[in-house]
């Protein structure tokens, strides 16, 4: 049995398009229905103003699968410590013997859902999308954006957060990307100089109108992770021209079409295209240039299985982390 | 960040009376109200006749809280390994830190379940209960035998099995408690003479029916902890006197309850009174020596988070296992 620290895995894993195929293969079994992938389970402190998720999924044919604890307690940065933690656990598929436990303190789930929104981006936006609009300004949104630049050549960014002193620091602390960064004053504004637009914020209430959408945008959505958050008006989902869930059966619950199945907007028997299905046959997903496609985003045991595999077969490999 | 093999853990963990009021004040907290347990996760391989669950309980006023993730691997012992294995993670409820990974490898499972039926018998068997009939001879059964002699005098045992040779062979191994030990020739003959009845089968089909029992017998039924698993006839559930769940919400779905509810023998409105609210309040459990009483163990998310704190501070202050 290995432990790998993040120390170790951050050697060897980092935000790159090695991870892409890797991440795309795990939407594709889910889409084909290769994979055993339970509920979402939440602990909820509201006390501590914290939660756990535990999120797994087993892959027909790999021959080890992951379970994941992710942490968000939201009041740690008041204590100097990170809001996110946790760890993958991977097991043997034949017999349930762990392999490995990895202390990845949050790390692999923010990079596999870095590599979910380039992945998005990559299928769903108009390949000569040269502008992308970030909302928020978290660890999230920095990695949203350095995938971004994997999949599309971005020349101009623009910013919106709640936090007007949070955005400019999130500007300089891009100054390396000698692109051209812009804090936007509203998401109004930032909607309309946009082509791609990722939100990545904890809000409860939307920040974005249809209206405001230029026609050809792409809005990959991958704050709302949980029943009560929201980040596109409702409209937005029955409006669009193709909208895209990384799991319908969780975004039902949890993402953006929640809000949408709530306000009778869409009916929940509707059934919609998924990102793997999307990855197998792209004509699915946008048909014309003037096309407002969405991508919902809310994460998946899939992908967590993916990286956790990917992270040890390479740290063994290397000899990393320390055996038990 | 403190990691602990088994080989730690049974130095200081082992299932004697110290760990009853443990256990008892976890029941007590799920029966008050004050945890915050999900729903079990679980992910099925039925490819290779396999099983993760996942439980997790955080209790209000504790400092810390378990995550646990169980497996069991049927087909494992013709590979020469344990069918039972897992880790339990104990997170600080403050701040969503991991203090310790807990490679148990299933023994802290084993013994926080042989500890429920321990409080099961002392609560609700007739205080001079000697005879015990264990049905099943795997691991959990002989860990049930030993739990109950921390409770009650037992001066006779009774044995079935399904498998013949696995009761002959529980029997050799037991011989070391120098208590009178005999093999029943079935389940019906072994209700006749056993004053308490343990269950412990994975068996899909009713191993007890209502006739067979004697007045006064106390029942624990714990091997089933799946939608299919069934071990007493649910007949027994609607006519015994006293019935008893460890988490009334866990039994309608996994226990013996969930078949008496599906056969329209119990209305799923019924309100019964938990383990928790026994160990409060024993008037509430058995009312006269007649009584036929059944306690219906699924496992709980709380008696993980209670063994695994226990653990890992005891660990702790003897300077065990692997700082990280």
């Amino acid at each position: 049995m290995l432990i790998l620290k993040k120390k170790d895995i951050i050697q060897y894993v980092t935000l790159n398009e090695v991870l892409i195929p890797i991440i795309e293969e795990a939407f594709i079994s889910l889409s084909k229905g290769k994979t055993v992938m339970p509920p979402i389970m939440r602990i909820d402190i509201e006390k501590y103003h914290g939660e756990s998720d535990v999120k797994a999924a087993y892959v027909e044919g790999l021959d080890s699968f992951a379970i994941k604890i992710a942490s968000g307690f939201f009041d740690n940065p008041k204590l100097g410590l990170p809001s996110s933690n946790g760890l993958m656990v991977l097991l043997d598929s034949e017999t349930g013997v762990i392999k490995s436990v990895l202390l990845d303190e949050g790390y692999l789930t923010d990079t596999r859902t870095a590599i979910a929104g380039a992945i998005a981006s990559k299928y769903l936006s108009n390949q000569d999308s040269n502008t992308v609009g970030i909302i928020g300004a978290g660890i999230q949104a920095r990695l949203q954006l350095k995938a971004i630049l994997l999949v599309r050549k971005i020349n101009k960014i623009n910013i919106w957060a709640r936090d007007q002193v949070k955005a400019t620091q999130f500007v300089d602390s891009l100054k390396d990307l000698k692109i051209e960064i812009n804090i936007s004053q509203s998401c109004k504004d930032l909607a309309s100089v946009s082509d791609i637009i990722i939100t990545t914020t904890p809000s409860k209430k939307p920040l974005l109108e249809f209206d405001w959408i230029k026609k050809g945008t792409h809005i990959t959505a991958m704050g709302s992770d949980a029943e009560q958050k929201n980040e596109l008006h409702p409209n937005i989902i029955k409006l669009c021209d193709t909208y895209v869930p990384d799991s319908q059966h969780q975004t039902t619950i949890l993402g953006e079409l929640n809000h949408a199945i709530k306000e009778n907007l869409i009916s929940p028997n509707d059934k919609f295209n998924d990102l793997g299905s999307i990855i197998i046959d792209p004509s699915l997903g946008r048909k014309n240039k003037e096309d407002i496609t969405i991508c919902d985003l809310t994460g998946t045991g899939v992908q967590d299985t993916a990286i956790a595999r990917y992270t040890y077969n390479i740290c063994k490999k290397n000899n990393l982390g320390i055996k038990i």
